[in-house]
């Protein structure tokens, strides 16, 4: 017996959130395109931690597209200033790390793919508990970009809606990682470090590192990254 | 004397439109930040055009970043199917030249750019009147670009404002020449074909080329690129 799935298009870096993202799709029964922006971060080992969770993921296909933001985009994931290091975060607080207008990047590359698929759907990791303050991780963005894609695309002028999916919005890090465990997803594949060593181990001080072992610690699950019990 | 001037991003292709909309800009005092984007079109014409622009407008900074959209945006312009030739254009029609989401990824980027930068300012020259049909040149996808940016970034989150300029918006072809004219515009420097030989002369029988040439003819202006009199 087969299926015909529906296609939805993925963004995948290669943290747990856009893992688990990407997990929520596929139990929901999308085929999943995944896309993987490699747009100069200063660690490629995210690059490497993407092929592994899409190949984890069973995904129909894994695009990786290359554009240079550093010329353009200035922050600290792109080089431009370090990465803070053990800073209590504050989502009030926009920091460094921000990329001006990255997600909306991103998602216009989604888009682009899901329409030339055909495909309706367009699932992203962002979350707006327990993050980091970036603006374009909050529903009202997601929303917003929804009613902008209706009116961008031919889809759209001949009367489809695109759905963006953020499933892990209003979610806490723990309660993610919970949903992801109960998944049966590996998070030892995952980076979610914002300035690993060059071989790929956490600097356990950015804000990334601390929101991911605070969800771990309150999930009371081991983090198989770093072997620490919660 | 000197005067510090406000910056804006332009978006420029090779084409007149963006020319004349760059024109305009620097008209009302801005300083050009030139954006060109190499996203796999057919031809690479259109990229040498834009420096010929770029240079002739006096920009203070031109930035051509480079990211291959043939795989995620199947069209025309990307080699996907053939250019139509000596069709009767009708905006009610979208063709096979729409590249999908093209729009909202270039603007994504200038985006990206004129908030690092620190401008508020972004001018995209697209046209909704004489124009092919693309859904993401309406103004109304315009404004929903402008609601957008300021959900997406720090500087809105601050409390600053995106405007997103389309100068050439509510304008024919003819005006849009006649308006470049009157600023001096050399329009022997643009390319707007989507099929020039390998010398970059243009085909004369793309839906572009048929907009440019009832342009001239109603502007009663001889264009410089063909030497035909209107």
């Amino acid at each position: 017996m087969t299926s015909q799935k529906v296609a939805a298009v993925i963004l995948l870096s290669g943290g747990l959130d856009s893992y688990t993202s990407a997990a929520i799709a596929r139990s929901l029964g999308f085929d999943l395109y995944a896309l993987t922006v490699r747009y100069g971060q200063t660690h490629f080992q995210e690059i490497r931690a993407a092929r592994a969770v899409a190949n984890a993921l069973g995904v129909a296909k894994h695009m990786e597209l290359e554009i240079d933001l550093r010329p353009i985009a200035l922050s600290a994931l792109t080089g431009a200033v370090s990465v803070p290091k053990d800073r209590v975060v504050d989502p009030a607080d926009i920091p460094a790390t921000y990329v001006p207008a990255r997600n909306t990047v991103f998602l216009a590359l989604a888009l682009a793919w899901a329409e030339s698929l055909g495909a309706r759907d367009i699932f992203i990791g962002v979350n707006a508990l327990d993050y980091s303050g970036y603006p374009d991780c909050r529903p009202e963005y997601i929303r917003a970009f929804e009613r902008l894609a209706k009116l961008a695309t031919k889809a759209g002028a001949e009367g489809h809606e695109f759905h963006v999916h953020a499933p892990l919005a209003e979610l806490t890090k723990a309660e993610i990682i919970r949903r992801g465990v109960s998944l049966g997803l590996d998070y030892g594949l995952t980076l979610s470090c914002y300035d690993p060593d060059p071989d790929g181990r956490p600097c356990e001080h950015c804000d990334a590192c601390l929101l991911r072992a605070k969800g771990f610690a309150e999930a009371g699950v081991t983090d198989p990254l770093l072997g620490v019990t919660g």
